[in-house]
């Protein structure tokens, strides 16, 4: 069982491009988020952390109880600024407060902004802050190399790219430590206690394995890119209605699109009964109809909103009733209101 | 999807005796107990925690590091002495520190000795102390109700009973609110951020659901004391092993030996060679080999233990294979030491 575990270890290691032993599993993405804010908080005591509102609410909540935080603004795309970040160290270092954590995400969850990432890292590290990525809306979806990035805390969820969820890891830079968030027991080498979930490792072996076969990443971004587009195409045909986050620059897998003169939540109802599943307000808050904090940084109407996304089982027949759904039930939500 | 998980919440609720709202679904026992002590330290800071050595290394290590503690001492079967308890926290109300937490673990998880919590949950409350319950070697093996009990906070974890790894629950009495230790997404009527792990939370729900059967707990319970009972008698019919834990009053599945002149450590290699898993150190420390502070605690010699559990999957040869290798294992290992 020892061995079926360090190989799945492998398995992900070499996805992320890592090293086995430095890749800690958690029960998903979110223990994941706050295990790194936990452990990099408890290592840097009062000095803040310095994040954006586009970062995850699993970001976002547990910093702002770990400690005191320093505010990112982005811009109308969403995109984190590296400059912005560096006026942010440098103030916190000015008032002799210098920050001990800056979170990048690597791609925004709701509208697939990829941020600069690299710059961002090579800026914090200029400053002596570490810097936490939180790459679950990029992991399996985009290329990603953990060990050239040089981040210190890279978060990454199993279940967003096919592995089962319940499933993430916690990659630590080489070399660090940090108090583990949950204790009681020595696995993990130390760093996370509690049994090992083996099934579920395995099977984030398994999906981390076939996107690292040959031409098989390249090829799952070129289709889910093809089903973005076409889901894009058929959405803005309608009056009226706006593509969301940073078009030259995003993840293939994500589209948000903003729909004028209705709000998200009808529009959900409508291609639910059309058997599509889209989401609006926070997209991991499943009980949660909440406008997005996202969006709301991005200045732009979170209530009209809809995010949409395909993964490793969509099909091109679901992007066609998607096509075929939306332009109606827009329609007959904006004849009902006029 | 929400409709499976919410059956299986009935299914862990009705085995526990306990309504579904008041079970929040977890990574396993060891995240369960840390957000016990997560949400009980916040909600009560500054007030001291109350507990035994005897308890699983979660509890012992998520309360130390949470704030300051009272050692209670247990007894060489054990036992956490309710009247220690009642004196412990009359001793901090006089200090003007009134206990804000206490540890009783509903059967210890390495000598299977089952704890007075009726009693130690009644004096609890007279002083106005929270009491959490470790029911990890409990749940599943015998009855138990939660209800009935009125324990603030209670953990069970589902693999101990069949259920599979990486599920485990956290009880909260009825009311109860406090802060989560995994933030970020409104999961779990907001008591637990993350994605639900619904293949988990089914084999949780289909675990219970099968020992809720009529005459099925009681059957197992039969079948588990009548293996354990085999497992003792082969032990101690070795000149000087002796049994652990109160044997009058214990979890069926479990017995503990000490093996008079030889470490544990070639003990169970033996075993292991013919085929038979046990544990010396913490049962549940996977990569350590410390000696067990439980048995410390008890004043037995931790060095030379041995902890012997069955499960729904044991089997009577699996019993016969260890009456004929134990003997056999402790005889060569006695020879090399004369």
């Amino acid at each position: 069982m020892r061995a079926t575990v360090e190989a799945a270890r492998e398995q992900v290691a070499a996805l992320l491009g890592t090293r086995p032993r430095q890749l800690v599993f958690t029960s998903g993405g979110t223990e994941a988020v706050n295990a790194a804010i936990w452990g990099a908080t408890r290592a840097r005591p009062g000095r803040p952390t310095v994040l954006a509102d586009v970062e995850h609410s699993s970001v976002r909540d547990a910093s702002a109880r770990a400690g005191s935080t320093v505010r990112l603004e982005v811009d109308r795309l969403g995109r984190i600024d590296p400059a912005a970040v560096r006026d942010a160290l440098e103030k916190a270092d000015h008032d002799g407060r210098p920050a001990g954590l800056v979170h990048c995400q690597w791609a925004n969850h709701e509208v697939g902004t990829i941020q600069p990432v690299r710059e961002v890292v090579e800026v914090c590290h200029r400053h002596d802050a570490w810097v936490h990525v939180d790459a679950c809306a990029a992991a399996g979806h985009i290329e990603i190399g953990l060990d050239e990035l040089g981040a210190d805390l890279v978060s990454v969820s199993a279940h967003k790219f096919g592995g089962p969820p319940g499933m993430g890891a916690l990659v630590l830079r080489r070399g660090l430590r940090v108090e583990p968030l949950l204790v009681g027991g020595e696995q993990e080498r130390a760093r996370r206690g509690g049994l090992e979930n083996v099934p579920g490792i395995i099977g984030f072996g398994a999906a981390a394995a076939a996107l690292t076969e040959p031409g098989r990443l390249a090829q799952e971004q070129a289709d889910a890119r093809r089903r973005t587009d076409a889901i894009v195409a058929a959405a803005t045909a309608v009056h009226d209605v706006e593509v969301l986050g940073d078009r030259a620059s995003k993840v293939p897998h994500l589209a948000c699109v903003t729909v004028g003169g209705v709000e998200a939540e009808p529009v959900l109802l409508g291609l639910d009964q059309a058997g599509i599943s889209a989401h609006s307000g926070s997209s991991c808050a499943s009980e949660s109809l909440a406008p997005s904090p996202v969006l709301e940084a991005m200045g732009v109407d979170a209530d009209h909103s809809l995010r949409l996304s395909v993964g490793w089982s969509s099909t091109d027949d679901d992007v066609e009733a998607f096509a075929r759904a939306f332009p109606r039930v827009v329609t007959e939500l904006r004849a009902l209101r006029s």
